[in-house]
């Protein structure tokens, strides 16, 4: 069995690179990830820009300065100014060409046309030099940025209409079990509802993986394989929840061996979701999650996040992890690594009731997984531990 | 000029519930605000499930036990189990009444019809109790919640269908300046590209508010002031960026005045963000964001952001905040109580560069927002720091 790391590793080492390149406007690329690099067309700010309303003047080594215009934002015109004038500014207005420092109109006493200047004036105060923020031929943004909404507003100030992004991985979730009912119905002696599929296809929505396909397959090796075998014909990346464990009607092993998917690895030393399965065939990738729900949510956070945003050129693969100190005391259960849902609050994070595999429950509250070390018995309240945070939260 | 914490509480304060509830179907209803609790109809799990593949029994004092059948997951037989016999069971197979144990088919030697137990058999050990995760008529997600993918999960794990949430606010963002330029089109001098509508609506559609409407007004009296009235006459919430300073071109200040906007506050100790407007007018919350986009921004996710979360019902209503060691020293400029835009790490977090207003650039790279308290001077690498975590990061 091996380790987390080396788990995580080889699935980001067997990912499968999405070469496809769309063009979005800027609006709709929303988590979509940057396929080249934008270089900015202009100077930003296009001019020496007045970062105050006042006065643009043309140093004198006097204090009293004579208005001679008006610029304000929006306007074109660049006026001459001699040394001892000045022009009324407003903020965003282009600064004239002949002036080199704008005071603000707090430090200013009016006389008609006068203005008196009290004090030194510093070179080019209050102005932004043209190309300040970025210049023209500079790279705005690199490739492999996922695009967020900071990103859109930077862009549209640069002029940027349309980028190029990668096409995102087509994914299908694959759900087994002849005991799973769709919610909606009742259920008789034995069944339960269908919410493996639901969750992933949601948490897969909530993360911008908008068309996933959800496929139901009964216990029955023919369709398993049959559903398999289609669902990797169609799509970049197939999730497998449940029929990966031992018993004899697991069929998703068998399948999967039948249709040539290569194992990766089968098994991780960890809790939950230790019979997590990983393989290839071709360029897809195939993870088969366990069946209880809260195992499957975290090895999809774990495992299957990191692979998707490699699968689309995202520089950055995992969640972020922090260093925080523990809230109370926790007595770890097992040996194994763990991953436990948790809450960070102000002060730390707290480990949340109801950590076993089958309770999705405790998700609902959480916005971290905290990773406790193999061999772990008690964490000491205020100790620090590592936590991914939850993306969404 | 009032402090952080005042404003925070007076825009909270002010803030006008929407009272339309709508039902969605629960893979629809993602980032709103449950309106209703939800009560469980069934027991979870419904029966007592087996949570491992082996062998349920009916424990004696032997270890020899005759398996006299099988149960797999969604089978609806509840096999009679007398003293000494066992059935074959899979995970989430319902346990039989009869059986008080499942035994892991890795603990038990089998030798045709019969199985040997080796040791002390723990009652009810690897069963999953009926109504271990929920139990009927008890609330599974309280009023208030923001729902999410795991949300999502449990909720089709319990049958539910179709959820109560709370209308989102109808959201109107408007952008004012001669000196706006759409995207696309060329500048001419003194122009700039119209970004802040671009990105606001961009950050909002990110957060699940996907139907705001941007407006862009001119920097004119009349156009402003009948532009702010339909606005307001239309929408729950209208942001406005830009024309709330002393300027002479400012007429957002005046228009808001002729139309009875009441002002909640103007301005603000911090920075960004100083010319900050928050107004009332009935139900209408108005808000007057900087110009400047990374002060509009920031002004965005401190106040606009809770008063949005409060307006449709969530029970929490700001961004998580953490405390945080700095990664490097930090010399602090002026006096004002800032929100430092910041990139946490695994170890700590680290200022950006590029924290003046107008540039926008910085934010691309942050997940988070740092707040230094007023008349700070120089922060310590090591040193403690209050962060915002910034959503969708």
């Amino acid at each position: 069995m091996i380790d987390i790391k080396t788990a995580q590793e080889l699935v980001l080492l067997h990912s499968s690179t999405i070469t496809k390149i769309v063009e979005f406007k800027i609006e709709n690329a929303l988590d979509y990830v940057l396929a080249l690099d934008v270089t900015s067309e202009i100077d930003m700010p296009p001019f020496r820009q007045s970062a105050m309303d006042g006065y643009a003047i043309n140093k004198a080594n006097h204090s009293t300065y004579s208005v001679v215009g008006e610029v304000k934002a929006g306007d074109n015109n660049n006026l001459l100014l001699k040394v001892g004038e000045a022009v009324r500014i407003f903020t965003g207005a282009p600064v004239p060409d002949t002036a080199n420092a704008v005071v603000m109109q707090e430090k200013v006493t009016q006389d008609d046309s006068l203005i008196n200047i009290d004090g030194e004036i510093q070179d080019n105060i209050n102005i932004r030099p043209r190309g300040e923020q970025i210049k023209e031929g500079d790279i705005a943004l690199v490739k492999g940025t996922v695009i967020k909404g900071s990103h859109i507003g930077f862009l549209a100030s640069l002029g940027v209409t349309k980028i190029s992004v990668y096409q995102k991985p087509s994914i299908a979730v694959i759900v087994t079990g002849n005991e799973l009912v769709s919610p909606g119905k009742s259920l008789a002696f034995g069944e339960i509802y269908e919410s493996n599929g639901v969750m992933l296809t949601a948490v897969l929505n909530e993360l911008g993986y908008k068309n996933s396909s959800l496929i139901k397959v009964k216990d029955n090796y023919e369709t398993t394989k049959k559903s398999l075998s289609e669902a990797i014909k169609n799509h970049d990346v197939v999730i497998v929840t449940g029929g990966v464990s031992v018993g004899d009607y697991d069929f998703v092993s068998k399948a999967l061996k039948a249709i040539e998917v290569e194992e990766i690895f089968y098994k991780v030393k960890q809790k939950p979701g230790k019979p997590l399965f990983f393989g290839k065939k071709e360029n897809v990738s195939i993870f088969g999650l366990p069946g209880n729900p809260a195992a499957a949510l975290s090895c999809f956070y774990i495992y299957v996040y990191p692979l998707l945003k490699k699968s689309e050129g995202a520089t950055t693969t995992n969640l972020q992890r922090i260093v925080i100190p523990m809230i109370s005391n926790y007595t770890v259960q097992g040996n194994r690594a763990q991953f436990l849902k948790a809450k960070i609050e102000e002060d730390g994070v707290e480990i949340l009731e109801g950590q076993s595999s089958a309770m999705i429950r405790a998700f609902g509250n959480a916005n971290a997984l905290v990773l406790i070390p193999e061999n772990s018995t008690q964490i000491q309240k205020g100790e620090n531990v590592k936590a991914i945070l939850l993306p969404n939260k």
